[in-house]
């Protein structure tokens, strides 16, 4: 499995439009196995699914196992074997020497009741609680220039917190470019959450009628959290994930990132976005 | 609560070093608990607590609950209340008529063993099981410039990944600035777990003689994991959380951000940040 991913995408600039294959960063659940006990009483146990970046699977488990206190050093490591079906699950063999209080192991707990743990299973499992959509219900477009106007906007507004640079936001602007709301958190998907929590109390969702803005980069669940929340709309100041991609795609929703002042990535559902501007000008040139 | 908190800190630039009361971001834990059942059996149950940057809490409950499929619509709420002696705890009262199957509650999902909810018990939690440290018996020192030399050549060793934009990075020097170990993730504690993991298959275990640097920001469990694996310096190219910088304390660990080719944060445990020749500039300037 790679790291990296080839992605389509249109790269609209002021005057310009290009197709392009861009790399983006590999995201896939990692489901962690232990087994443990002594020799007459093996029992294996899924610990933690995390989504990660494939690659450096086997250090990712052990380094795991050690930060969450289950083992101290090499030693308590037996093996570790990568399941040869499903790259996404690996299970770490515990030494019968040791011995930890599995009550302990809390944070990052993922019950798995799913068939398979892949970036496919994920994103069905999202999609069974999705409210579906209609492209050709819709009938508005937004202009590349308002989206490249939104980020300095929202570093306007954010300047409470400019002091700090330490927190995310996400921000609501409806279709004309007026921010609507602005939320901060030092964890991404917070900032997120209190977002869709105050347009739940607004009584403003869905948000398919407005544009959703995200200060970093966009994961998986981030996608998942706002396709929740009925948004058609993604619009990130840094990259996404391929798994997001995929989910954006699969879900409806309209994705770009890297946008700056004077161009932005687009990477899904591209009907809302109107370059027609900026392509003609492109083959004019050509 | 307040969103931002003050911080004492040390800021070394290349000929001057200045004593500064910064503000940063603040981290905290909030456990949520919602109280469900029709009349005749209400029932009660934590079911997540998140690091949290303080205010909208309740938006950021009631986020939470839609986006993980809880509800639907502001009217499943009937009331959501603050403890009035744990600003770490809410509950979000349900509607009687709502249903929805626990069992899928899976992300995120942490069991509370704890006593109580707060900063200081995450910390408490956490030292408990680290290392003891005795600075007295430490006898290295760091020099700012090589501090600062380091976010560069972490750079030059990303390129591989440069193109993605996306990923997250955590580096082992040793103390003289060579690059031990690099590795990446979409997401940053998974980019440390790898670190940790492939230092533990090395047999470099504890990483108190080496340099650890993070490519973005530093929340409470980026620094639980470096503690956990022994380290005791942390060097951030972003800025810490208040919660962040008080584990780093508590343990030992020497923390720096913002760190820049001119300048550096100094958050914690300074002794290891041989700044005196700054200073002595400093103080002949004036």
């Amino acid at each position: 499995m790679k790291s990296v991913v080839l992605q389509d995408i249109i790269r609209i600039g002021k005057e310009s439009v290009f197709k392009l294959s861009d790399t983006v960063a590999s995201e896939e659940p990692l489901e962690i196995s232990i087994e443990y006990g002594n020799t007459a009483n093996r029992q294996l146990k899924n610990i933690s699914i995390t989504m990660r970046t494939p690659g450096n699977d086997r250090e990712l488990s052990a380094g795991f196992l050690l930060t969450e206190g289950i083992i101290n050093s090499k030693k308590d490591i037996l093996e570790i074997t990568s399941d040869p079906f499903d790259e996404n699950k690996i299970t770490v063999k515990l030494s019968t020497e040791i011995s930890f209080d599995l009550s302990k192991l809390n944070r990052h707990f993922y019950t798995s009741s799913s068939c398979g743990v892949c970036g496919k299973s994920s994103i069905d499992a999202v999609k069974t609680v999705l409210p579906k959509y209609d492209l050709s219900q819709e009938n508005w477009m937004i202009e590349p220039e308002l989206i490249r106007s939104l980020p300095e906007k929202l570093r306007a507004a954010q300047t409470i917190f400019e002091s700090t640079g330490g927190l995310h936001a996400s921000a609501l602007f409806s279709k004309s470019g007026e921010l609507l709301i602005l939320k901060e958190d030092v964890g991404r998907h917070n900032a997120l959450d209190k977002l869709i929590g105050s347009a739940l109390e607004m009584e403003l969702l869905p948000l398919n009628n407005q544009l959703l803005l995200l200060s970093g980069r966009i994961s998986f669940e981030l996608v998942q959290k706002a396709a929740m929340a009925g948004v058609r709309v993604i619009l990130a100041i840094g990259a996404p994930s391929g798994l997001a991609i995929r989910l954006a795609e699969e879900a409806g929703i309209t994705l770009c990132g890297f946008i700056k002042a004077d161009r932005l990535n687009l990477y899904t559902v591209p009907a809302r976005v109107n370059f027609a501007q900026q392509s003609e000008n492109y083959e004019s040139k050509n």
